[in-house]
């Protein structure tokens, strides 16, 4: 028996350790704990119904965050013609190398070609232009769920870098400069709020340098993060995209004063790299692990029988999986399978908290109550159990943020030397330091450091007088996060 | 005053009947109400926020219903690889007309071109075989909300035949045709569910005739309904796939009985298409008319003041908002437009309920309530309006059901004589008859008839021993309904 159940653990188990081949470990665990399928367009993937569980938790809270805020929903064309994604100078040149374009329909050649959209401004300021005549007409505040395609032509990393992909984009005007710049920060504090308290992750806001900003825009914040895997990656942008756009698509309206201005507009994104982050962040060599928030199923019941005392155990398992309703348990009566089967499926797929039930616990009047994160095993009162659920679910979510807390701060280098700053990338850290603000001095700490890139800076910047930036020498105009990301 | 409101009213207004001219009131609807936008893409349309609004009340009731069924939701990608298309027969002779293609990626021509999904059944069902071995993974029931395109080359006409369009497609499989048979049954249910309590529309349940059935399914259910536009339209479909698909994707599994057999499968699906549906039915002369179960904003509250006692009206009306904040009111505040500009265009947008409040109302603690519906108005006095406010709904969206059950009613005529049956297709009807079941007769009936085709035939079928099909006189073996359709 136990020679089976190890070989059959084998099989289903993740086979390489995250610290060891993490690469290795993310593919295994994307198509083992059933989150990703991949098909045979390259770039493209199946989010699976346990994945795309949590894109539905996230959406529900993020749009809810944005409706109170007084953003509403719509949805414009996929397609874009070539001739408005012209438009804009720097967008079209920021997107032209990965745009898919629909050439024929049916087996007729289409008299324009068609880009599918890699980002929607070009699709939806046409209908801005018609419907903003006056200042009473703003803020126009206007999101959208949607697919983007964006071929890319490097290696695709599944969620992290995938040619198609699910996102939000707010699209937003406004009357001042002010008035934008306000919702841009409003936006990013949403986002924060999301990936804090959902996905427990910690994030640090900033402003990009103007090489890594939009194309397009005049700026754009962003929360960024550092994962596991040694690199850090970029969770969500808000941007400030000025009057660029409004000059390009001559979206105009008459102020107080009567007179005809040129609007002022923001975009704004959150996709599902996030639930790369979410999978990367927080997973073990186990398998999936989940902040109970993004869980659906946040308890799996299983209980443990042997032939004689079967109908006793099912009958009071079946009696508390009923009680547990709102917990949206599983109940693993499996006959097939042994009680240490389960447990290591369960664990893979990320269930928050396992409920073990035997006949023994039964004349205790009693479960056991085992954690995800930390494998902590508890035995609960049957009649405590509904509320220490809770109790326990919200400890998980505290302590998984707190964990991430620790390794964002263990993560990070704070220096000024280029020397340190060096040894820190290659040592696979987050850097914090500080810098000249010169895109060609930007570009030689790339090289230098085999591709590591300015992440963000912070908006409270400290006072810099007399320092010099560690690359150039130059004084130095601002703080940094500096790594090497996805 | 007088007559510049007038002409205000003719400006924001719809400028034709809907019994004169329906095409142009369907259209200028859409457009004053704030409902689409027109693009530069033909065939592809803006979904604005009041519109779109609407269709996330749908989904959020339908998911609902699908989930408690047992049904996860999931996202397969956007793109099909032509050979995957081409698999099931039947299904590429259906779709390849109006399918849309991509066949470069930036500057590079592919290997392969790429479909954008008109339906995903080829896009999904690899993975299905890669996921189903034994009975015990079945039933397996995935749903996905997405985008498909249809690039018709028809006249489009908004929601109703546009070239992208929004929809959900339930994918599932089963191991027996039985099993199989019974979801095609209930998920019709939840679609004659869904337009009826939400969308105040009564459905015709039926099974479609051999002809016009899905392209590559056993059999095709739908519900049917007849527009005021003197036109049917199918409002959702659900297919029995049989085994066809099944045995071009090789999905197999092991039964209970360890033989490997080939699995049936289902799918269904339901549209933005609805929306125009739901538009055309209940809408008046006035412009929008929503059933109050799919309105955001449930009710308007237009306070009526002069200078002299501005401040005194708008402090009760700002408090009776705050009151009313479970139905989402709007509060029309605006000093530049009358009342009389204010209800017009509410009108227009459809708002169920208007709160009309001036200083006469004031003084006698009461409020005027207007239905949308039929323009009733009704003194409420300030203590009473939280009650009767679910009432008035509920009595409205009953109300609604009621007069669009007898439009279906006397639109209807019910002949098995063929003179009779051109007659009503020539006066706009639908045909309740009787037919010989027989291909060759389905077109010459719609030859005779410049067009009208067979929508679907009644689950319950009367006994039709000795009756005659009224088009070729042979004997008549099914009762169907027969109309002029979209």
């Amino acid at each position: 028996m136990a020679n089976n159940e190890d070989e059959k653990k084998e099989q289903i188990g993740i086979t390489v350790k995250k610290d060891e081949d993490f690469s290795e470990w993310y593919t295994q665990l994307l198509q083992k704990a059933e989150l990703i399928e991949y098909t045979e367009v390259s770039g493209c993937y199946v989010l699976r119904p346990r994945l795309y569980s949590i894109w539905e938790i996230a959406q529900n809270y993020f749009d809810n965050l944005i409706k109170k805020d007084g953003v509403t929903n719509a949805y414009f064309p996929l397609f874009i013609p070539e001739s408005y994604l012209q438009r804009e100078a720097s967008h079209i040149k920021g997107f032209s190398p990965e745009v898919a374009w629909v050439t024929h329909a049916g087996q007729t050649k289409m008299a324009e070609k068609l880009a599918i959209r890699p980002t929607s401004e070009t699709i939806m300021y046409p209908s801005y232009k018609k419907w903003i005549r006056s200042y009473k007409d703003l803020p126009l505040r206007i999101n959208q769920w949607c697919n983007v395609v964006r071929w890319e032509f490097k290696n695709p990393v599944p969620l992290l870098r995938s040619r198609e992909f699910l996102w939000q984009e707010g699209h937003t005007v406004f009357a001042t400069k002010e008035g934008a710049w306000e919702e841009v920060l409003q936006i990013l504090d949403f986002y924060a709020d999301l990936f804090e308290n959902l996905y427990a992750i910690p994030v640090l806001k900033g402003i990009k340098s103007e090489k890594e900003k939009f194309a397009g825009a005049d700026a754009t914040t962003s929360v960024e993060t550092f994962l596991p895997s040694g690199k850090a990656i970029q969770g969500a942008t808000s941007h400030l995209l000025g009057q660029n756009f409004a000059k390009a698509f001559d979206i105009t309206y008459t102020d107080k004063d009567e007179k005809k201005k040129h609007a002022w507009q923001n975009s704004w994104g959150f996709s599902t790299r996030s639930l790369g982050m979410l999978i990367m962040f927080h997973s073990d060599d186990k398998g999936l692990v989940l902040p109970p928030r993004l869980a659906s199923n946040k308890v799996v019941v299983v209980p443990i029988f042997f032939e004689k005392n079967k109908d006793v155990v099912l009958k009071k398992a079946k009696e508390l999986v009923r009680q547990l309703e709102e917990f949206n348990p599983i109940f693993d009566n499996r006959d097939e399978y042994t009680p240490g089967w389960k447990y290591n499926e369960w664990e893979l797929k990320g269930i928050p908290l396992r409920i073990e039930f035997g006949p023994r616990d039964l004349e205790k009047k009693q479960v056991m109550i085992v954690r995800r994160d930390n494998g902590k095993k508890e035995a609960v009162p049957f009649k405590d159990i509904k509320k220490k659920i809770p109790l326990l679910l919200e400890d998980m979510q505290k302590s998984l943020f707190n964990k991430a807390k620790k390794f964002l701060k263990d993560s990070t280098a704070e220096t000024t030397s280029w020397k340190e700053i060096e040894k820190a990338i290659k040592d696979k850290k987050l850097v914090k330091t500080i810098w000249c603000e010169e895109a060609e001095c930007e570009d030689l700490m790339k090289d230098r450091t085999d591709g590591a890139k300015i992440l963000n800076m912070p908006f409270k910047q400290p006072d810099l007088k007399g320092e010099k930036c560690p690359q150039c020498g130059k004084p130095a105009k601002k703080q940094i996060y500096f790594a090497k990301s996805y």
